[in-house]
């Protein structure tokens, strides 16, 4: 190598040192500047994430909160043989699918735009499912207070207080399976499981008692059948609340406890 | 500026000629073949995550199979008062049960790892829900089987012919909602959901028949109480397999369907 090449080439390695030394520092401060931004920009969009989340929780509250609404109307307008508050729930039931379709639309948005996965995938799935089972409590109630409506000025109404227990009974399943929703509360849905047993017995002693009855007098038969209708109603609105609280147990622990032994679900629960 | 310095940036200018002019052309034949691989790697994906979504729609039309079968088992079992049948109605519907979170697990699956958008979302969107109703036709359908276990050696169980047009009005709806969705048929969708307002004239019908027997002579109310029940259940299959045809109209049309009059479901349909 020549010399004014040997120069040339710890030239070229001062320039480079030049670069490391002088220029470099400057490119770091931007680059960190950049990250920085980066990490600022992340952080809004994780909080608008998270926000958005948050929302949705909170709207599939509102829905539960108007469905819960609507189940207790229609017991107290059976019960009480209110024509006018059976007619307020019937008429506000749009409101009820209407919410659905909204929260589905919603679900569909977060998906397409925040691509989420684990837990917030989980709660996307978790409320896609709860909707629809929410949307099914309240078209059961709907149909309690058809009932009621047809059967407002039939003076053997008085047998509706037969379920009277079994409608407080089911009411806070929904209830306490909202609750345990709110609070991602997975022991109050295990007991919410546990009490969709129970009510699934009381709803099989009715059943028994209400043939008697149509057995012992057939004049009762047409409004004992429709007190039967009711009786299914709620008893598949507590399978309903069952559902959501398996969901929310999906959504919290990560596992899929349908179709599941209660004694199964509560290992899982306790080893999730 | 030295000589030395000035040849010594000649020097680094033509290294860096060389670069451009010798090195370059290498790199850019690299970058085309990369460019090549990542096209070619694009379209394996593409053509796997098509293969997931075909696998998929082939699961969902499995389930429905399944789901078909235990439903017209179901009704043979309970119009023949065969015992044996009705017992494999009733033992199987863990395989529905099965194929059910097996197929949710992969829409999970395909949603963590596709991040699919536009029609592709609204298939996975579309199974999620079918399913869940598919499911419900199961359960159903093995309540059906129930109701024929324990009627199997009542002599009132000749009754049971008055469901049978029902439920081949219903196991019908099934079949071509199942068959809309294989080929992605809007029009038998249509046709389905139609025939779901006759299906429930054809319940209320029969409810009125039924209240009749029952006041005529009270001895048949047990067992008439459980045709009762399975009327309920059949028109409850027909909401069923309607619903699967307004999520197959949604996946087709992305036109969400649900609490739409009749009327305005047509319109949309066409319009879309």
């Amino acid at each position: 190598m020549l010399k004014c090449e040997q120069e040339c080439v710890s030239f070229l390695g001062s320039v480079q040192l030049v670069r490391i030394f002088k220029v470099q520092p400057i490119d770091l401060t931007d680059e960190l500047n950049s990250m920085e931004e980066s990490k600022e920009t992340q952080n809004h969009i994780s909080q608008r994430f998270n926000a958005e989340l948050r929302a949705l929780h909170h709207q599939v509250l509102g829905m539960g909160g108007l469905v819960e609404e609507q189940l207790s109307n229609a017991i107290v307008a059976l019960t009480n043989q209110d024509e006018q508050l059976a007619r307020r729930v019937y008429t506000s039931d749009y409101k009820v699918n209407a919410l659905e379709v909204l929260i589905d639309d919603e679900c569909t948005r977060i998906l397409v735009r925040r691509q989420p996965t684990a837990s917030d995938l989980r709660l996307v799935m978790s409320v896609i499912k709860i909707i629809n089972d929410l949307e099914r409590i309240g078209d059961e109630s709907e149909r309690i207070a058809r009932m009621a409506l047809q059967v407002h000025s039939d003076p053997k109404a008085r047998f509706f207080s037969l379920i009277q227990h079994l409608g407080g009974h089911v009411q806070q399943m929904v209830h306490d399976a909202l609750d345990s929703f709110a609070r991602l509360d997975v022991d109050t849905a295990l007991q919410v499981i546990r009490e969709d047993r129970k009510v699934n017995d009381e709803y099989e002693s009715i059943v028994r008692q209400l043939i008697t009855y149509m057995m012992e007098d057939s004049r009762t038969i047409p409004t004992v059948i429709n007190i039967l209708w009711v009786a299914r109603s709620l008893e598949r609105i507590g399978d309903h609340a069952r559902n959501v609280c398996e969901y929310l147990i999906y959504y919290v622990k990560g596992q899929d406890i349908r179709h599941t032994s209660m004694q199964n679900i509560e290992e899982q629960a306790k080893s999730g």
